[in-house]
């Protein structure tokens, strides 16, 4: 494999950051080859504005189309240009990060928001993608980074039975969907259960030969782990344009997010 | 009201930039007094880190711990004062972004991480807050912000059919529960439905009066509106300390996040 680990935790002896660097050994040790984008020690800039897109930024500025524009013509930061070539690079990626807030930190919100470009993401708009009778764009399992992996590797403050199906906070698979779905399967990356330490606050040293254990075993099966199945955008399932699933396909029950999984 | 507009966008012209005027000066010709924090403008510092708790920092950083003993001396930097004397002052909260991504800005997730820290926004953990059969902190619906009301007005690029219950991207509520329920009520806010512009990607002047005219009825109708109805935490809903809804309090048929809203 050839992994991308994207961290992101201020501190290096975080156990976020633990756990970053017992995924490159072990991936390393295993004769895969890894590369590394530490956010925090990258002094990451995590606002998107005028300043990404040069002198494609547009008066008054327009983000999605100026960043689309930037990326045809080259003309985007060094740091963008840096992840996006490592993300072409990879079959594999891992998003290392603490739940915050109910979902990732400022620092990777902002890499999210500034490499992940119109028109390097997905060939939608524009005239690019197709928008026909049976196809809305090349996204969702068909667009640009297809044929890549990735996994979210999460630390929660909270116990695992507040993020369980009648959890207060709600489930954990559905705080992730919007990270899952709408960020990485959007522009066709397929996304492997995540990875979820739960009880982070109260996790002492003690705990932490259990946790590594468990990590290592998760990273060494990653190439036999089925992915989550989302379903196929332009493929029977949704109408068109609507994007409305059709009647029928979901099991008995089931609503929200849990609809875009098949079976 | 006393109303605080928390603003997240790059461009003075855009939409949203539009939308942020436009409840300034409804407001204020309705006789309230309105403040606002706008983030690009102020040049909001994004990233949570050791700089946020200055002598308070922990080596190696514990950042809700650090930046609940920040609250308590009185040494979180100015710019996060000031957006806390904000939020007290304040009755009523909105919050003004397009959905990047499915979520806020980055501007506007480092603004929650650093402005609501440990002790400011709820009293939990660190013996404050009570733990007992009965109760677990104080937070949903009795947090150290209760009395105020919040409202996202939120810009979606795509149609609304693709946020609406069987869309591919999720229901519009799903999608904001994290923040609604997440962030804002956590610490007591009441959340009163959202204000959400779809297809914005193709809006193009001409449609801009009758976005104008919705807003300006929502503005003039925030203190007559019904919040969302999301449970309490220590009245009897859940049980203590696991926070599962406790069986047969919900509509049948109902999952995931839908559970913590009543009735």
């Amino acid at each position: 494999m050839k992994t991308l680990i994207v961290h992101a935790h201020p501190e290096p002896q975080s156990l976020n950051s633990s756990l970053k660097d017992l995924a490159v050994s072990t991936l390393e040790n295993a004769g895969h080859e890894v590369r590394v984008s530490d956010l925090y020690a990258m002094n990451w800039k995590a606002v998107v504005d005028a300043a990404d897109y040069g002198p494609h930024a547009s008066s008054p500025l327009k983000v999605a189309l100026d960043s689309g524009r930037a990326f045809d013509a080259g003309t985007l930061t060094p740091d963008v240009l840096t992840e996006q070539e490592k993300l072409l690079w990879a079959d594999t990626i891992i998003f290392q990060f603490p739940l915050w807030w109910y979902s990732m930190p400022a620092i990777l919100k902002g890499w999210v928001g500034r490499v992940l470009t119109h028109r390097f993401t997905y060939r939608f708009a524009y005239g690019v993608g197709e928008h026909s009778d049976t196809k809305y764009g090349e996204r969702f399992d068909a667009g640009t980074l297809a044929g890549r992996r990735a996994l979210l590797s999460v630390t929660a403050g909270g116990p695992e039975s507040h993020y369980a199906a009648r959890g207060i906070n709600g489930p954990i698979d559905d705080l992730l969907f919007p990270i899952h779905h709408g960020i990485l399967y959007y522009p066709g990356i397929e996304m492997l259960p995540p990875f979820v330490l739960y009880g982070t606050d109260r996790m002492t040293g003690e705990d932490y030969p259990d946790v590594a254990k468990a990590w290592e075993q998760r990273l060494l099966t990653l190439e036999s782990t089925e992915p989550i199945a989302f379903r196929r955008q332009n493929f029977g399932d949704y109408e068109i344009p609507s994007l409305h699933l059709k009647e029928g396909l979901e099991p008995a029950g089931s609503t929200g997010f849990r609809l875009h999984v098949r079976g």
